[in-house]
């Protein structure tokens, strides 16, 4: 199983894909030095994650008593990833962080990820909890908790999901008592619990909501606590077992590996971050970030399927050419069809990574304060989170369809990914979620100011193109034409929605579908720009010559789906509405 | 694992979907007759079948020693099975069969394997056998296996493919040596046989294709070869056990239950079947026969998907309707997405259930000598079993979406319709073989006549539909552009496919999904026309309005991806071509 981290496709979209290409978003730190920490990451991952992945896989995490037990080589992967600092990456140097741009770090997240999404994940969910507490936890939080989670020695956790709240956060039960002592005893049960329990790192962070005695019903009446596994002495060394106690795990269709916690609380010791009933708004951040994370996730098991599926179709020798180039059988890669499968793998990859990595410029342009940056982010994730993910499972099937019957066979492994994939558009909030966020309050909510700027961006992308050779205007040509659709949806969707919610939202999924695909091939829109320059200056060639061809692809072959998401959502709203009166 | 099966909706397509509407499908056999026979089927199904999918999937085939040992309580349920003689039903009276026409037996291989794939794969090969000997056997064969294949006593199996020999069965190895006898001694290694070994039949009749000492290289070098696990004496009792080993059984992302061998020819006896040399030519009845089988394993798995989704979305509840009808949490089936993801899955799977039940029709024609007919089924079986398996990856990805996080838990069990149904459109000739199949022998070896011919009768229904009222002229609407873009993708096809086959063959697959998608349509449009009648009869009016309302969502929400596949045809050959040179 192995992988290779595609550093040059990902520093071609860091360099050129920022929001203001005079590069933004790579924060004062050289492209060079980020080439290099992704390099050696993408080497370590190769050498030491990659083989992982099938082996934990098969293990699969356990539960022995109270304690999960993962696949054996974990624990020595784990120690030598925190050793190294791969956690640190993205963290504010003041607690011992890289500081690396958020750009780099979605890069780092995809390669790590791509290697095995199970051990990807405790990473993933420790990001989302340092991003909480840096935003909203106290200065002695701060200081308590931070450095030896950025540092990989401790992991984070988010804990929301209760058997009667999923989607639904107003319905969580879980307690908490004010004590004696100013601290909390938080009760209930938790599901769903990422990483919620294992012996990887020393101590677990929870970041839990839950109640307090006389807080409003509702998402409302929701607060944050801190509840470690190990509670903290003032020294910050480890005091006593808290009361949170896993008392099972999820057996799952993928990932595996990863452990999936039930956790009963049982009057644990928990600290309150931030202010009373501000609960939710808080793990919006975590949420936010870990969203972002998850979309990222789905443009690595592509990679991973695109890689093993290439490499395959290299192989595999069966069938004469259909053109009669050859007498013999040949390698399956001659054949039309796999060369579509195969495109179509690498066009949705590249896409979403270029729109993953876009938007990672604008979330970094957001933290530095531009409120403008900050609801095209706003509008942004959403699309990357649910785009991204839902594509790749188009991609991991098509990977295990080039491999024919030996797809089927899990030694193969890339069933794995078909069966990894699949978590991805669910948690961190389904693609309704995301379809719901995205018009609700990335759309209506402003009045389409944002989407119609979004709108103008991609137009003058467009504009750009039809200056340019004909590729270039073949891209510009669907660009424009998936543009308007989105117009005219967006229209359609802010007329019918204050009289008739059903209507609108009904058609919420494919707006955000359309929305993400034209988000998508607009980056590779700007892609071919950038490709066409260094053509034109001789600079690695046969890659650019690539990165062009993958985008006109992309834009005949994927965005032309675009038509269809518009009809659904304007003229289908109708017969939704009719035949689910059936129901 | 509740199943009901849809009874009322398969005997509204067997009434309404034949070729010719005066009920030329049903053989003389009367409606009611074979409801009640459907109607016994389903109830076995319900009780004894469908409870085994969870079981199966958990224990899985094992190998021991060289004996396939099935999850405990197959065993029994075969034996109920075959002594219920469900196995006989397509199947000529004269060797024991029920004799009911295709379009019940179809039905009846739906309701088997929407119960459980892993136990209807066995009969489902044996059907294939089956079709294949009495067509090509002699008549002392069919007299030595037909009638204990029939009455499920023997199964059958097709052995087809081995390591270096796939979708290319040209190059197969296996020997076949003649003896002084007459037989045959057969050696060589066999993959991916599905039912190849297990222990629920007394005996296995295998269908070989082997290549004798002087058969010409290639595809016309292969001959077919009955080759018994137990030798059959004289009088019909076995003999001594045949030189054919399992030696082992492949670890499958799905179908786990169902045993999928390699085996072992070391010098076994085999039987020539008809004349040397014509092998493939024989394995295709038997293929014909599966390929369809196989697609209506697709609905099947659909249709099993639709019921847990639905019983899942009116129990769950969660989050408040958006339309503020109530102020509280409400059944998920409430919120607009939901709807159109449970939609979406009826609406394939009646689309899947009609193209398949009308094409059985057309099977039937076919074989009272209608070399029309004939055309018309060898066009629609591709059709059948690439549609109908393509669609099934997303209706059963929906069924685990609408699950939520539950989706992802296999206790839950439809993470196994989503593993079961990767096999589809994989085994018995993958999409990219239905779709060249389609291409080459079925639209461009006849100049597109039989293709045209297609056209003109969706056209014939799309012009009924535009006398009827708004929502029959809405399908009518989309059913007529639909069909004028693979008028011009035919036309693309006929004129590109000569100068530039890599271009054609670029687009097979786009050209077999929209002909796919335009032929339910088709049928959906015709399931207007006859619901509509009912309507105004004011026979069973709450699910006459269903079926319409059905095909209206249908026609406005897929039939409309057509569209992009035309594109994909004509104007994508360019960039994939393009694109492809990079490989």
């Amino acid at each position: 199983m192995t992988y290779q981290a595609p550093i040059r496709d990902i520093m071609f979209n860091i360099e050129h894909l920022p929001p203001e290409p005079e590069g933004a978003s790579t924060g004062g730190i050289d492209l060079a030095d980020m080439e290099a920490a992704l390099d050696g990451l993408g080497r370590f991952c190769s050498d030491v994650i990659a083989p992982l992945s099938r082996v934990g896989d098969e293990a699969g995490a356990r539960l022995k008593g109270a304690e999960a037990v993962l696949p054996e080589p974990y624990s020595q992967a784990y120690e030598q990833f925190a050793e190294m600092g791969w956690q640190s990456l993205p963290h504010p140097e003041k607690f011992g962080g890289m500081g690396l741009p958020r750009a780099a770090a979605a890069a780092a997240t995809e390669i790590l990820n791509a290697s095995d999404l199970s051990f990807g994940l405790c990473p993933l969910l420790t990001d989302g909890a340092v991003e909480a507490l840096l935003l909203t936890g106290s200065d002695a939080q701060k200081q308590k908790y931070l450095e030896r989670m950025i540092s990989g020695q401790w992991s984070g956790t988010m804990n929301l999901t209760e058997p009667q709240a999923g989607s639904d956060l107003g319905r969580v039960r879980c307690k908490a008592e004010p004590t004696a002592d100013g601290t909390f005893a938080v009760s209930g049960t938790k599901i769903f619990i990422t990483y919620g329990e294992h012996g990887l790192t020393e101590n677990i962070i929870h970041l839990v909501l839950a109640r307090t005695p006389n807080a409003p019903a509702g998402p409302k009446g929701l607060s944050l606590f801190i509840v470690p596994k190990f509670l903290v002495e003032e020294d910050g060394t480890l005091g006593g077992r808290n009361a949170v106690t896993c008392v099972s795990l999820e057996h799952k269709l993928g990932v595996r590996a990863s452990p999936t916690a039930v956790l009963e609380y049982d009057g644990a010791t928990g600290f309150l971050v931030g202010e009373e009933n501000r609960g939710l708004e808080y793990m919006f951040v975590m949420m936010r970030a870990a969203r972002f994370a998850v979309g990222v996730q789905g443009v690595a098991v592509s990679e991973r399927a695109c890689q093993h599926a290439l490499q395959y179709a290299q192989d595999r020798v069966q069938s004469r050419p259909v053109d009669g180039s050859t007498k013999d059988a040949a390698p399956i890669i001659r054949h039309p069809d796999v060369q579509r499968m195969l495109l179509r793998m690498r066009a949705l990859t590249e896409g979403g990574r270029a729109l993953a990595i876009a938007t990672a410029g604008w979330l970094d342009m957001a933290k530095q304060g531009s409120s403008d940056a900050e609801e095209m982010a706003e509008f942004l994730v959403p699309l990357v989170k649910a785009f991204c993910t839902e594509r790749s499972l188009e991609v991991t099937s098509l990977g295990v369809q080039v491999h024919g019957g030996m797809g089927f066979i899990e030694e193969t492994g890339v069933a794995q990914f078909y069966r990894d994939a699949r978590i991805l558009p669910i948690y961190e909030g389904t693609t309704a979620i995301q379809a719901n966020d995205l018009l609700g309050r990335k759309v209506l909510r402003d009045g389409g100011a944002t989407a119609r700027r979004f709108a103008g961006l991609v137009q003058e992308t467009e504009q750009s193109l039809q200056g340019g050779n004909a590729q270039a205007q073949a891209v510009a040509k669907r660009l424009s034409e998936a543009r308007q659709m989105f117009e005219v949806s967006l229209a359609w969707l802010l007329e019918t929605a204050g009289k008739d919610p059903n209507a609108a939202y009904g058609g919420s999924v494919p707006f955000l579908m359309l929305t993400g695909n034209l988000a998508a091939a607009w980056q590779l829109g700007r892609s071919v720009l950038a490709a066409s320059t260094k053509l034109e200056q001789n600079e690695n060639t046969a890659f650019m010559a690539q990165k062009i061809a993958t985008a006109v692809f992309y834009a005949q072959h994927i965005l032309v789906e675009c038509g269809a998401e518009h009809l659904r959502i304007t003229e289908g709203s109708t017969s939704l509405g009719d035949a689910a009166v059936n129901f």
